[in-house]
């Protein structure tokens, strides 16, 4: 297991630029007025393909050797990483393979094809996403990228927190989703070389919790196809986020559907910006933990825009 | 008639820069695409109170000598005047009595009350609204700010174009609803003193289309009560904003309902934001006249984001 350093981080970030948007930072006084903490929201539902997981897709394809960027890249997500990989596939010219649970939202599968990317579609379990992705991968000769545990993919993630404390100019703390640990693994691995004091806290649905038990328990536990309204964060931790995530998270805090529908609801009624549920996690657990975040300078990373809009909770 | 100034204008610049956001301007690969032309969405749904309108409320409120300001301000609106005039009599602790239509979203109802606004109920029609408010303001003594037919109001709406004219660096044409015709002439004053060649377009509902007729006939023509989703701009020119309409801008615009909610999904789906069907008349219209925009570097004034996310169309 090749463990992705700061060095990794800084070529990453020279890599992807070209790719990628500097989104902005929000703030709200309602929400600092709210939550008593001051709040920075990082936009990456305003990024390239929707979510901030252009980030990893690009630093990985664009980082390939001509010989294997010719045979394309193939990956399986539950919509984003799917999205972002077809994106920058499609700016380097080359194919990308996408196994998609067959209960992906329409609007996901019609983006993925929109972006040039070429669906295999499997059953809404990680046992048979795995299985479906082995026997495309062996047709094609395409070079996997994970959604999450991949070096490329967390170093390329790492250059949202190198942005977001760029912007701020200093934070106490970052709450950032948790579902298979590709973005706070990259949180971590950012801020643990250029902030070390910033405290990291990831953010769970309760109905897909294996990350807060895995945190608890000291090792790692994989549920299988779990169910909540945040369905970008269903997918279990693997070894190399678990690195990140057992080493340099503070905590995991986890909120029930319902707090995430409501902060979702709040995001979009007073901050007027389209965000999926699974971005909506982090302010649902900063409003139910006012003590951990009063007074601080906390950013909140908004993860993704891409919902369907014909399918709101 | 007062014909607001230039001068108005950099006054009012430095009176509302407190109590204003200085909004973001976003563009968008995929909008540029569709319409061949470049696009620079001016995003005043991320405003204070949620809308352009507390520009010029925050004028004139804040322009109020203090013996005048004792007995508050009153207004009758569709509702963002009424939220943002609220907010800036707010700021500075002063009444603000406001007539609403009784239909008038919920959402923007609740809103006014948040922000400390007294509301009287009218029916949902120019002259009810006309009737009910003189007796509020003859109960009163507040001073009326017209939601557009005020010259302080139309120096603040200028603020609105001049930070999107820095914030590009130059545009070869700007288009933006029309209802009353407050953000047009606020954009007419702005733009005809420090940018004159940039052409001036006004976007209206089909539906709702007084200032379209208004503008070939050459004279104000008044609809009561016209029934559309843009429910912003169902409101009739007045003198002062048909100075500025008859007299700066280079044409007027309609699109149907079936095109405002098509352009209002795909700002919503493209680009992440939550605005008004008022705010997506322009985009309709610029879809719909390609031909005129056509390689055009073009300001889009998204002009509020509260919509009642309960009853979406």
């Amino acid at each position: 297991m090749y463990i992705p350093t700061f060095d990794d981080v800084k070529t990453a970030r020279e890599r992807v630029t070209p790719y990628i948007h500097k989104t902005p930072v929000l703030t709200s006084t309602f929400m600092n007025e709210l939550t008593g903490a001051e709040l920075f929201f990082k936009c990456e539902n305003f990024q390239k393909a929707g979510a901030f997981k252009v980030r990893g897709a690009s630093n990985a394809v664009f980082g390939l050797s001509d010989d294997v960027a010719a045979k394309g890249v193939a990956t399986h997500s539950s919509g984003n990483h799917a999205l972002s990989l077809s994106y920058a596939a499609g700016r380097r010219g080359i194919p990308c393979h996408v196994v998609m649970p067959r209960t992906a939202p329409q609007a996901k599968k019609d983006a993925v094809i929109g972006y040039g990317g070429i669906i295999t579609e499997c059953e809404p379990s990680t046992s048979s996403r795995e299985a479906v992705f082995a026997d495309v991968q062996a047709a094609t000769g395409a070079d996997f990228v994970h959604p999450y545990n991949d070096p490329r993919v967390i170093a390329g993630q790492a250059t949202c927190s190198l942005e977001l404390l760029e912007q701020t100019g200093g934070l106490d703390a970052v709450v950032a989703p948790i579902g298979g640990g590709g973005m706070i693994s990259g949180t971590c691995l950012a801020l643990s070389n250029v902030a070390p004091d910033v405290k990291i806290y990831a953010a769970e649905p309760k109905n897909a919790d294996d990350a807060y038990r895995s945190f608890k328990a000291g090792h790692i536990i994989a549920d299988d196809a779990p169910d909540t309204v945040a369905d970008g964060l269903k997918v279990p931790l693997k070894d190399l986020t678990w690195h990140f995530v057992s080493n340099h998270v503070e905590d995991i805090l986890i909120a029930t559907e319902e707090e995430i529908v409501d902060a979702m609801k709040l995001i979009w009624k007073r901050m007027k910006i389209v965000m999926e549920p699974s971005s909506a996690v982090p302010l649902a657990t900063i409003i139910k933990n006012k003590d951990l975040f009063a007074g601080k300078r906390v950013g909140v990373i908004i993860t993704g825009g891409n919902v369907d809009l014909d399918k709101l909770p």
